[in-house]
């Protein structure tokens, strides 16, 4: 459904797409024109990050006012408030544009399960769109939203990404809120978001993440990949296609161009994972969820969701501790598997299906999506779906590729970083520096980028964040250690201005550095070139006889 | 059984003892004397930290050699190797003098439900003596032990401790390894210990610790408890005797006199959760573990225990997520009624009933010897029981006292402190630091204790471990802060020894601290009166024209 498209702004103009492609399956609501305009026009004024920021929200997200569906109107309530990650990115400045259509109580990976119809995909309409957060990538995609909210449980916010050409976060389960959000598989559900472009991406992670879920970052966050990552591939690549291969096999040689290493694992682990969650136990909690109201039988219920749901009820308890076990003793052997690697890459979706392909075959295709995306959240790890460029998969145009880097818990920062260098970027801030405890430190001499000393930041998950200039009040002495190092000392007389650089690090890593701090270096505050001071590296010089001496005894060794 | 006591050695006295008591339900297996008293002479001869401790293990504990029996004949089997926290502690220096009674499959709290008898108390045989590590706790109240193994997963490590009169250290769920240990309910089954005094407990636990579990302590592990320990207690106290209540007043008398804030809590949702230990679907895990052994019936299982367990495999999975995402409820409610709080204290167990009350009762007895333990692992709380003084209860005799200390996970050090400070003591190194990353600070002005500084170090969770003196070549001298204060400069030409502080604390928490060091503060290697060094606060002092000056471009800003 559309409200009446009037008025000259962008707004407007979106909504006359809409009608004019007939793309309506998209959204589940849309707000009036006025009322977004209205909001957008004040974004602006205030001037908050993301000023002006168009936000669609997927149907099973409270947005206040507005009804919460799960793609299921007989379910649907309205809330009095937004859900957390929405309060959060509206008080940022985005602005609610309207609710996503997805697959029914966001269970499925093609975004065909919904009374509110198929959505379909936003270059290739015969073709599926992915899902469960098929609505918000696709508004995405063609430009009705800047940024959209999805929700991943088994790839819902990293398939629909994939075939979309979008970039897709799925953060650390826990990290972000999901309060206010209709749960699938509460055990494993993510909030996510997605955008045309990393940078957009990371800044609306970056508000959503202050709408804190019950797990924070901890310390010791790494905040960047090695300086020269190691990528793990799989061995073999299930339920792709020679042309999907190939276009995978391109990502490969792309980053090694970008200087990263490759390394081969068995996937065979984490494939046996993403069949227990359909296959097994853990579906239970699908039925935890909504079972009571799907058992009732709705006539707006899709069939599918509602035969999974429903028979999600036939397990036991020890059938569920069986098969968690299960889980967490793949977990084990798949995470030692990436001891030592910066992320693991795969294709983001295997294939392209068409309309017609999941209608045939409803069950067996989703099971099919879900190849390189169901590990993820069983495994607790972080995933950040790009895209990869094109592959021609026979039908008329192309399909967009797309691969996800994933990493253990936590290392949410590393996969973004890794994703630079993959685009030739030196990288930058993330989204995770925003809420996770950090402190900047000034380094010279041999810390440098490229100086003997720098591997000491790097191993430590810090991040380089630029070149600094001291105030001219500093000079770069020959300390008496071996190998000789270079040690700035405060001289306030024939001080010149050195250079260095800014690294940004947890404060545990600090914290290490420090204790391990070699006589004469210390670490204190040092005078910047435009009056500032940072924590940096300088190095024990005598004192002058300046300053008021103690010698009463209370200050003296007995 | 017992193996046939000869020789005169300490070992060979305990197994006379245990003969001529008549106390031969604690031990289901006692290794022979001549090998432990080998062992023995082997232990002390190498000196380790447990050199000649004689340690006892709960039989649902892999000893390699030795059956396991989970007091259950029929289900044993005999490992090769030794579960990693007993083969921790024989590394140490400790010698396993024999396998313990317990309640069968470690499920009970009273310490009769056994194949081989009753585990009676260690001063009032016709009294229970706690459960399910019944005769771990024996055996070290009467000395046939120095330290022993127990599990815990409703109180099974701190009910005995209690009744038995001695300490009971419930570490924080994950940070032990529980490998080689028949589970009880795995998701909340720890690894505990038992020892006559803290100091033992402590220094065992320190040992156990490095068998890591699959969850380490954090980079930002708090290590002691607040200058003023604030404690809570509950507003009321079910299940308790009138002098058990009394019992429990003098030891909250005691907490205030040795400077403890006292603050009164509703119990109501901790209560809550302890029912639901038993009477909801977190049975099932039992089931899960031995459930189809159980089910097949042997002859020599616990009726009350059989019984419990075949009927927990009635659960539906969903009976079990709706009951855990319950627990979580209680959870954060209880958890905020902790918030400032350093350690809720608790009697550890509520009356000491008589074997013939047990009898007569064996579910409805039991279940109030959990009132005060089976809320603890579900809510994630580490747990410290300790003796405190004993009680007439009307029967012969008096009853052994005992009070527990709780608090959130991670924070076992905070409950070792507190006991240190109940008895007046200044505390210390506790075992989580051998297993926590940790690092020393020397401090000096108004960093020392009771100095306007020394809240930064106590507010960070740091633990203050003794003076320290400088060598012969700092001062103290006056600095140009508001307020002025003093900071410590190296001149080795008029520098005198001055006096410090050490104090220890995580490293996230000094990286915090230099992260906000205010100019002219510096930290640097300090060098000690003893020739060591130390990562202590300095102040910034101009530099002396010594050194190389390094001019060249390189270093310079452009």
């Amino acid at each position: 459904m559309t409200a009446t498209a009037v008025g000259t702004g962008r707004v407007a103009a979106i909504h006359r797409e809409i009608e004019s492609s007939g793309r309506t399956e998209i959204f589940i609501h849309l707000r009036p024109v006025a009322d977004v305009e209205a909001e957008l026009a004040a974004s602006r004024a205030a001037d908050g990050p993301l000023a002006g920021v168009i936000l669609a929200v997927k149907d099973n997200v409270d947005v206040a006012g507005l009804p919460t569906t799960a793609a299921c109107p007989s379910f649907a309530t309205v809330p009095d408030v937004d859900a957390p990650v929405v309060a959060a990115l509206r008080a940022a400045g985005a602005v609610v544009i309207g609710k996503t259509n997805l697959d029914q109580f966001a269970t499925g990976l093609v975004g065909t399960r919904s009374p509110f119809g198929a959505v379909r995909d936003s270059r290739r309409p015969d073709h599926i769109s992915g899902g469960s957060s098929s609505g918000s990538a696709v508004a995405v995609a063609l430009g009705f939203a800047d940024i959209a909210i999805g929700t991943d449980t088994a790839g819902s916010g990293r398939v629909p990404a994939g075939l979309q050409g979008i970039v897709g976060i799925k953060p650390t389960l826990g990290v972000v809120s999901t309060d206010g959000v209709i749960p699938a598989c509460a055990s494993y559900d993510c909030v996510t978001v997605f955008a045309r472009d990393l940078a957009q991406a990371d800044a609306a992670m970056a508000v959503m993440a202050t709408a804190a879920g019950p797990r924070p970052f901890p310390a010791d966050t790494t905040l960047a990949a090695s300086a020269a990552p190691v990528i793990a591939i799989p061995s073999e690549l299930p339920a792709l296609g020679e042309n999907w291969r190939a276009a995978f096999a391109r990502a490969v040689d792309d980053a090694v161009a970008a200087g990263c290493a490759v390394r081969e694992i068995d996937l065979g682990d984490f494939l046996a994972a993403a069949v227990l969650l359909y296959e097994g136990a853990l579906v239970a909690e699908r039925h935890d969820a909504v079972g009571d109201f799907v058992d009732s039988g709705g006539d707006d219920l899709d069939p599918t969701v509602a035969s999974i749901i429903s028979a999600a009820s036939r397990w036991s308890a020890t059938d569920l501790l069986r098969d968690r076990r299960r889980v967490d003793e793949l977990r084990s052997a798949a995470m030692a598997l990436l001891d030592g690697v910066d992320a693991l890459m795969v294709p983001t979706a295997p294939a392209h299906p068409t309309l017609a392909e999941v209608a045939a075959d409803p069950v067996g295709v989703n099971a099919r999506m879900g190849t390189y995306t169901n590990f993820c959240n069983l495994f607790d790890m972080c995933a950040l779906a790009v895209p990869a460029g094109v592959v021609d998969d026979g039908d008329p145009g192309t399909a967009q590729f797309g691969v996800t880097l994933l990493s253990a818990a936590h290392r949410d920062a590393v996969l973004i970083d890794v994703a630079h260098r993959l685009s030739g970027s030196d990288g930058g801030p993330t989204w995770v520096e925003n809420v996770s405890g950090t402190v900047e430190l000034a380094v010279f001499g041999a810390h440098l980028r490229g100086q003997p000393l720098d591997h000491q930041l790097t191993g430590r998950g810090a991040r380089w964040a630029g070149d600094i200039v001291t105030a001219p009040a500093y000079r770069l002495v020959e300390l008496d250690t071996t190998p000789p190092k270079p040690g700035l000392v405060r001289d306030d007389v024939s001080g010149r201005a050195i250079r260095g650089e800014k690294w940004v690090l947890s404060a545990a890593a600090l914290g290490g550095f420090l204790a391990e701090l070699p006589s004469p270096m210390l670490l204190g505050s040092i005078e910047l070139a435009d009056g500032t001071a940072m924590v940096g590296f300088g190095a024990q010089a005598q004192a002058l006889a300046d300053g008021t001496e103690l010698t009463v005894d209370h200050w003296l060794a007995r």
